[in-house]
């Protein structure tokens, strides 16, 4: 088991003991204890769950110190060696005796865990005290830090109640559970916006449900985890099911066009509509909410001294306007919310009485948080410039609709999710319809608002127009003043890993703080794995940006940190994504092959069109398409694709960046479109596709409150033959720029330069690239089951590998 | 979808009108007004978030009344006609508009909901008033009745805050959520039990952690769901993964022997070592606990007015004692916990100072549950007829430990965990090993116990032996005074369906109340299921047996429930289970067909020798075993089983209790071993493996508690061309009886009778019953892989069905 934590703070022996003392864990009198007392005391400490010394002590001799002796009887004697010091600590991390480690020799520890190292095998009150603090912030095999579990085990209650303790607290420069969840404030407010995106002549009200600890109610300003889920108040999923589009269409020609952006993209102005009259003023809500959608890391900080406000947006139940799926309109109801925490919008208690209602209780320090839309929407708002929002952690979020539903000039759906577009999940997410006597007033307007969507959309070309280029944030990247995390799946081939890559690209010239993780998962959380402090590096930052702690949270967490895909449990740190390749591998095309030197002068061939009963079955089958389609023995797709092999790899091969496909190809028709897969061949043992579930309820967020699930990715039981690394799809049409159209003519070689999905990937020693060029996407492109028939010039043709 | 409600109590109006006057639902003046005034009144009480009469509003003007009027201005109107109210009752009910009905017709609703039927189109007050009652007690879309979602929308609590309601309150003889989750108080005794199970010369301490509501700090009585759970002090997975058994191995010839039982079972008898002498006596525990695992059925009836207490018993973590999986030291443990509750033994606040502390909080009635292991010793406690044990629910749970490791003379895994046993299990579940200080005192005698049990337990034989016929909790059903709810999987091939079958069959000469619950599932829990009020009949259920509440529990509920296995969200109502059969049909065996007249004279014969990469692959790959081994296409298996396969049938056969196989077999050697699938053969959409979950956080418990997820069995979206109904496994030389073991001469025929394990299955027209005849299973029996090669004389072997 490997424990990896990046968000230990190093402080000096006496910072250590100042924090100790300050969350009362010793007092100065401890100073003079000798080490066997000292650490008696620690050990008490250490059972809060036990209010005698009886039942502590019964505890503490639970615990073995030496290979013959329980650490009750170990503390009769005089001296703490080294060894009874870490089987103790172990055994308090949980690690088990004879399992995890030998008690003869504790530090041949098997797993990879942080300890302190001590100079002498016999330890002063100082290396105890010391080694202690380590202890509290080291995290136990339950997936938290000793403390938080200590917490969670009931420390800090008499503290609070007896008032020994500040609220917040800070440890390690993270914030420590110290608040009364039991006692959390729900309630609802309705934000007035500048918008009027349902034409009914009023600002739309938006709802904001609002969550935060009751100790605001006796003067303390707390932060805010705003997180906008356009989901969490209910979708449409069968309307969503019925809207979704057939994708077994034609590929259309198009007619050739300059540039498919005929306007520069462009903010919605905001309604000139005059604000509502406000009648008073309260301080107190009149509308509470029960439970509701939580994103269990906010939870962790509501027990911290946090906030946490949720809103769906524009078109959602309880809230005025329309879904528009992207565009500035939604951007601007989204960050209506932190103008109304940040002092600088109204909101009401309710919808009709002009009541409004001040976010009084808010250090006006606001942070989103979530993934997916909920990430994109972080996204979003960042790029307005907002006051007040001061840092996203943006996880799998989209930083252009086009790459989310588009890409290089074709319809190509999320992974997962084919015929699914803007309209599609505008519908699925106007949950204001569910309101079905609300949804009266609006239904025309809504659905004209659909049919535009659907129009302006236009799945019929596939190309980069003006509706996409007003769903593009990166335009406004340099507007952005939030400090930044983004977290994004390698395999995440629903919101693909472009849009994270060309966020973090365009952020190089903006001189704010940014972060990355980039783990193995497709579309997921990572915020509950084993070997990575996700939350804690979480709470540094946040305690940092939000609280003003002076912790280097900056400094502390690493630029860039990617979960390796060789080994589990492996997290490396890099200053870079995409930048770190300072090599670069050009690899030629030929028959079945990948070459390093240009040998091939063939023309090669393949077919885009399968038996009806073939393509049939892939259309409901996936999982078998994948397999035949990178499968090297012959099956259904032999003539359909064409794959090319390199020898196997001298030496491991770190691929970061986007790798690039040239290829001179020709189409049979005035219509064209290339896939490309790029393939990691070798039979070996794979991270598994999910994160397996270690334990569940495995740790409490707080105290008596949300039990969390422990995950981490495993090595598969069973080795696979392959894995894809990244992919590409291009409309030969869009051959020469992304917003320029041409022509086709049957037959004629044209040349393309394709970059594919980045990556950070390691293809190890004895393995293959892999290449494999095909046209047809049964899981994401359109299936015209064309008879198309594709050429390519070999001599034309190469993969360039940007890698370490 | 369909929403299926077993635990409805039905009332008269009066009585309906008392209860919501009782919840203060409404008041006495609602009587007197209009039809519309009190639906208002009504409306404005489901809306509990909101604190105004505006909000309220607000709220009821979303919902849609008529297809063009919202419900607030409808109500500006006289009447309330029935499709207004239903209108309004669907979408209260989360229905949605336009997907789950038409505001045109509501009651040509799609979804299987009960509602009442009113006599007239023109509501008058009391139709109102009686069809909001039924509202109240009828699921909503996301799991749970409306009057609880009300109470998780904040109905009681200002009720609560005030004393308005009692506590406990029942409504509809289902005790609701007025509780104080937030105040839950959480504290460890250590019971003192009867036995020294670890021979250190004390009697064993046990740990018990008790969760209760702090409403009985000042005066009330609660009674206790108790979970004796093994697992939840912590497993020692690694040593257990140790300890699994080869199953690679020969079958041996067996010693013939009359009777392998050598002694009737009995009971160990108790310590006769003297109680700890009670120091002083206290009403305060010393020791609390954070998050422990738990059960989210229990923590539903902690928000109501019961407490909670979860034991691990003998040789668990801060325990004393060792484990002995299955025996009666182990259900003496578990009884102890009840005899503390019910003040009949003692318990102390630690586990050295003998201050003795009393259950003072208890109403003596006690109730048991959980699933597996946890269910088995809910079966273990009850038939020792120990008092105040009211009831229990168990779920998958065992009824004797042979039917869960053994099978006719055979060592037989529980399906997925090959090569475990008692042994492995006691192993496991001995966390006292995890407090290593502790275990140092213990490890010798523990080491030796472990060496008794690989013993006793004897995999040479696979014998019903001494050791065996005391892990046999059904010898003891005539002791049982619990009454009874046993919950399985039809298709839980972990605790097989044996197991509640002969319990139940066993219970018929028994006195006491009992109930059946067998869905499609396997090892798995169902009380988050969309189609299944599972929580509101057991809530009816413990209203009744451990608050005394006159509800009719046992009339309401249905005697015997089975989930349908052909349509989802269908459970059928039974009388009993195994006895419905009133006819019984015999097939015969033919080359690969089953006859309903005995047609063949053929010997048939199988080898269970396969070569040994194909063998080595199949123990690693059981899916890919059992595709081939029910697969009618040729394959590696072909020479390893016969198939017999009826006619397509004429109409459905719907099996119910234990199928029998007769055969008569000569094996090639000196032992042979004998498995049957009983196979429903045709292609078909079938209900999928695993429930579905529809929703994540789609309830809450209790008030801002803890949430549920909402699961169901969906059919699969891909047909599937077989389904395993029922299987056995049998010794040749323990042909005549289990307990009789008879020499085997090669080649000579041998009749015997195989009883399968029981089901309640339909097969459907036009489908095939399939029968499956081999010898080595892959995934429950010892993998010999011997060159054995068995002979079945057709014209005496036959499968006998009983159906309705």
């Amino acid at each position: 088991m490997k424990i990896n934590q990046f968000a230990k703070q190093k402080l000096s022996y006496e910072q250590e003991i100042a924090e100790l003392k300050a969350i009362k864990f010793i007092n100065t009198e401890i100073l003079q204890q000798t080490p066997t007392q000292a650490f008696y005391t620690l050990l008490q400490q250490s059972f809060p769950e036990c209010h005698t010394t009886t039942a502590k002590n019964t505890k503490i001799a639970a615990l073995l110190a030496t290979p013959a002796q329980n650490a009750y009887d170990y503390l009769q004697t005089k001296q703490i060696t080294v060894n009874a010091f870490y089987n103790i600590y172990f055994q308090l991390l949980g690690l088990k005796v004879g399992i995890d480690f030998d008690p003869e020799h504790p530090l041949a520890l098997k797993s990879s865990i942080n300890y302190p190292v001590f100079p002498n095998n016999i330890l002063q009150t100082a290396d105890i005290l010391h080694g202690w603090y380590q202890l509290l912030i080291t995290h136990t095999v339950h997936g938290q830090t000793f403390l938080d579990e200590l917490a969670s085990r009931g420390y800090f209650q008499k503290l609070i109640a007896n008032k020994q303790i500040s609220q917040p607290l800070f440890f390690n420069g993270k914030a420590q559970a110290v608040f009364d969840t039991t006692k959390l404030i729900h309630e609802v407010v309705y934000v007035e916006s500048n918008l009027d995106s349902d034409h009914d002549g009023q600002l739309d009200l938006l709802k904001a449900e609002v969550i935060r600890p009751v100790e605001t109610n006796t003067g303390l300003k707390v932060p805010v985890l705003y997180t906008a889920s356009p989901y969490n108040q209910g979708t449409n999923d069968e309307i969503g099911q019925k809207l979704t589009h057939n994708v077994n269409q034609l590929l259309a020609p198009k007619t050739p066009c300059d540039n498919t952006v005929t306007q520069s993209a462009k903010a919605n102005l905001v309604s000139d509509i005059q604000t509502r009259t406000i009648q008073s003023e309260t301080t107190v809500a009149e509308e509470t909410f029960g439970s509701n959608f939580t994103y269990s890391l906010n939870d962790y900080f509501l027990a911290r001294g946090f906030a946490v406000v949720y809103a769906a947006g524009i078109g959602t139940k309880d809230s005025d306007g329309l879904r528009t799926c992207g565009d500035d309109q939604e951007t601007m109801s989204t960050i209506a919310i932190i103008e109304w925490l940040n002092g600088t919008r109204t909101a009401f208690t309710n919808r009709t009485d002009n009541i409004a209602i001040k976010a009084w209780w808010c250090n006006q320090n606001i942070a989103m948080t979530g993934k997916s839309y909920l990430g994109t929407l972080a996204i979003a708002a960042a790029t307005t410039g907002v006051t007040g929002l001061k840092t996203i952690i943006a996880e799998a979020g989209i930083s252009s609709w086009y790459d989310y539903y588009r890409e290089h000039g074709l319809v190509v759906a999320p992974g997962g999710f084919p015929g699914e577009d803007a309209d599609v999940l505008a519908a699925e997410t106007f949950s204001r319809q569910q309101q079905a006597g609300n949804y009266l007033t609006v239904k025309k307007t809504w659905q004209q608002q659909l049919q535009r969507i659907q129009k302006q959309q236009d799945r019929t070309s596939g190309d980069y127009n003006n509706f996409w280029d007003e769903r593009n944030y990166r335009h406004n990247v340099a507007e952005i003043k939030a400090d930044l995390i983004l977290v994004h799946g390698l395999n995440d081939w629903n919101v693909k890993p472009k849009n994270a890559f060309k966020l973090w690209q365009a952020l190089d010239s903006n001189n704010i703080s940014k972060k990355l993780i980039l783990h193995q998962g497709p579309h997921i959380y990572i915020n509950n794995f084993r070997s990575l402090d996700f939350t804690d590096m979480m709470n540094l930052w946040l305690s940092n940006k939000l609280y003003g702690i002076a912790n280097q949270a900056e400094q502390i967490l690493p630029d860039v940190l990617i979960q390796d895909n060789t080994k589990p449990e492996t997290w490396l740190k890099y200053t870079d994504w995409g930048n770190n390749a300072n090599k670069k591998s050009t690899f030629f095309l030929a028959p079945n092959k990948l070459t390093p030197t240009s040998t091939s002068t063939k023309t090669v061939t393949f077919s885009d069109q399968l038996s009806p009963k073939i393509f049939k079955n892939y259309t409901k089958n996936f999982k078998q398409w994948r397999e035949d389609l990178v499968a090297t023995q012959s099956n259904n797709l032999d003539n359909n694709r064409l794959i090319f092999q390199s020898n196997p790899l001298s030496e491991p091969l770190i691929i970061d960046g986007r790798p690039i496909v040239k290829l001179r190809v020709a189409s049979s028709q005035n219509v064209g479109l290339i896939s490309i897969r790029l393939i990691d061949y070798g039979r070996d043992f794979r991270l598994q596709q999910l994160p397996t579930i270690l334990e569940t309820q495995a740790f409490d967020l707080g105290f008596h409150y949300q039990k969390e699930t422990l995950k981490d990715y495993q090595l598969a039981t069973e080795p696979t033959n392959s894995q894809l690394i990244s992919f590409a799809h291009l409309n030969l049409q869009n051959r020469e720029k992304l917003t320029k159209v041409q022509t086709i003519t049957p037959e004629q070689f044209y040349d393309v330069k394709i970059p594919l999905q980045p990556t950070h990937y390691q293809i190890k020693t004895g393995h293959q690239l892999g290449l494999i060029v095909y046209a047809t996407d049964m899981e994401m492109t359109i299936r015209a089951n064309q008879n198309i028939l594709y050429s390519l010039t070999l001599s034309n043709c190469s993969l360039t590998i940007p890698h370490l």
